[in-house]
């Protein structure tokens, strides 16, 4: 039995979710988003998600955890705000001795949906489809769920492909 | 008398200097670069960045801190990496109380060259100047003493505005 945590990185809404993958079986445990004011200044915007993402790790105590690799390409100030979350998320898994692993947004809906340009809707219903009891209501939990779903996915590839028990 | 640390951030460099600002004159104290492998994993980069910061504060223990907004517009993959490393110092920096000012590039040369369009090798000289003890020997130790240097003629310019003694 292992404890995922999934997350889909942004300055405005971090979405994170947390599966239990047990013997190839997946379930849903609790999904949610952090969203710092935009009023705070950019240090405290990124201690504000760093200090959401410690209670859930704190509440749940995830042993892995997952990160999409997005990309808003709209500017590139917008690209590096995203890095900016990224970051401090990432440095909180890792001070926190979580393992991170990190996969492309084409990556995780090939894993949860099956074709690499799937839209939001389709990972929202799909992750509803896989995890019934989850009822991700906002649509940065369902894709931190979907990034969770994923990591699962490609830990029994691995394991599988190692020779060892999923 | 005021302790104020400069970062220059990278994923691959992130160059940091210390001064102090007392009676509108500066001095220099310290300064070096923090350059994780990049063999090691991104969460684990940054946790290199974080530990590097993290032995800087506590043997210098600033009391203000300045990062450049830097920006490396090569590559969206770039300027998200360049965020990354950002967004985990920054976060650094506020866990340890640390106030973070941000400065744009063309006004960290304005403020040392007293150009916005200065070059690296007009900015290292004018630090050099401005801080004859400091050799600093790599270009980003140089560039993150001349954000310390903006933010110290910022802060007392914005103490002077104030009707406040700088």
């Amino acid at each position: 039995m292992t404890l995922i945590l999934g997350i889909d990185p942004g300055l405005q809404h971090t979405g994170w979710g947390i599966i239990v993958s047990k013997n190839n079986s997946l379930s849903y445990i609790d999904c949610g988003t952090i969203s710092p004011s935009a009023d705070l200044r950019m240090a405290e915007r990124l201690k504000c998600l760093h200090d959401g993402l410690t209670a859930v790790i704190a509440r749940h105590r995830p042993e892995e955890a997952a990160v999409e690799e997005t990309f808003v390409n709209v500017s590139g100030s917008s690209t590096l705000k995203l890095g900016q979350a990224r970051g401090a998320l990432m440095l909180t898994l890792s001070l926190a001795g979580i393992n991170v692993s990190e996969y492309s947004a084409t990556m995780v809906k090939k894993s949860v949906v099956g074709s690499g340009h799937a839209d939001k809707k389709q990972i929202a219903m799909m992750v509803k489809t896989l995890l019934p009891a989850s009822q991700a209501k906002k649509a940065d939990a369902a894709d931190a769920l979907a990034v969770a779903i994923c990591h699962a996915h490609q830990r029994t590839v691995r394991k599988l492909t190692a020779g060892m028990k999923a």
